[in-house]
């Protein structure tokens, strides 16, 4: 299950053509992030594409937009300090080897702007697509069709399935706060350091897809007295919930 | 060397969408035919491309525009019945096999109409883009990307060049012209099945890309009592040529 994610875009023909380059390519969840509707003018470009753009899901935020889904791949055509990208072939593949039900989301950000660093904190993996020149990038339709139709003509996976599913994002973000949280509580992280640390933290532990069981070891890890031991066979609490 | 022949093309902003897709992918031979001029909005969508969109070549037919061209790959997303398409990645395995100093052309129809079986005829070879539906089919824009994305990103052919160089497409042009005039003249084709028979021709030896070699031994096995025998050695005349 692979939806696309579209923060902030700006241009409603941009919006209709990545329903086509959907349509064309056999996907169908498409959401909106921090806009305040579709626009008419969508469906000019979104040709033979309008029962995409009819069912369009609008959230106030990213964090809502992604929230019920496991993994999030961001597309980027500028590298970022704290935000390391793999290739488009590479993102791909990674795709095909967590299991089929694994809600995937695909990011893409405004099209002046592409992704902020905070917008990239709500994905696990961020990609570039291979370009012949540093200008210009893909415009966001390219960047959408491109990606779709890798994934539509990927060769069946010769062990699909590989990776464990991991927490939802909402379970993943809640985890980095509290940690986040823990360790400014603790003087690590403070008021100098503290984007470059954050940035740091969500892209490490994003990379890591952390399941129920990942997140339980390193809850007890850190919370060495608050929690019971990893590896008891007993679920842990999670610290700060009840 | 490869170039991007668009024919007939109705929107300026679908020309500059086409100059960014090349520019993304390391291409710059644009070519129109059959259209008035470019027109100012080619520039709005052709972003960061204005260099090709400047040196954009326009010829008034697309005879013209592929005639200095050695192999034409035409892009369809409608199969014509003389006219068998193959899919994507063999065209570009494909263009992989012929040596890197042929001139490959890419054809791509109007937007709304495709290719005409006329066009065709332009072309050795037809190739579809995979798609998950019938409808749509890929833009027009889509589909330029996804084939320049696609050689852009091709592995090292393992054994270049391993087709030998064709004929220029003026040259198999006027092969197929004899060779539809002599079988006009035998009787072989006449009123009934004239553009079936031409198309199947066309089709057929299209996809022979015939060498000079080819030609010449074809020539000979047509025209026995015209021309020396094939395996002589020597040059052998095309009729109707000095």
């Amino acid at each position: 299950m692979v939806s696309i994610i579209l923060a902030r875009p700006d241009s409603p023909e941009n919006i209709g053509l990545v329903a086509r380059a959907m349509k064309n390519t056999g996907f169908t969840d498409l959401r909106l992030a921090a806009v305040k509707g579709l626009g008419g003018k969508a469906y000019k470009t979104g040709v033979h594409a309008e029962d995409i753009l009819a069912s369009v899901r609008l959230f106030a935020s990213l964090e809502d937009a992604v929230a019920d889904l496991d993994v999030v791949f961001a597309a980027t055509a500028r590298p970022r300090k704290n935000f390391p990208a793999m290739g488009l072939s590479e993102a791909v593949s990674k795709i095909s080897a967590f299991p089929s039900r694994t809600r995937i989301g695909l990011l893409f950000g405004n099209e002046r702007t592409g992704l902020t660093s905070d917008e990239m904190r709500h994905s696990n993996f961020r990609y570039a697509i291979p370009q012949a020149s540093r200008q210009p990038s893909y415009n966001l339709g390219a960047a959408v069709l491109l990606t779709l139709y890798h994934l539509f003509t990927r060769p069946d996976s010769p062990a699909p399935g590989t990776l464990p599913r991991p927490l939802s994002r909402r379970e993943q973000d809640e985890f980095l706060e509290l940690l986040i949280r823990t360790l400014s509580d603790k003087g690590f992280i403070h008021k100098t350091n503290r984007r470059h640390a954050a940035e740091m933290i969500y892209d490490l532990f994003g990379r890591l897809t952390l399941t129920a069981k990942d997140r339980n070891l390193l809850l007890a890890i850190f919370y060495q007295g608050g929690a019971e031991r990893a590896g008891s066979g007993r679920q842990i609490r999670q610290p700060g919930k009840p």
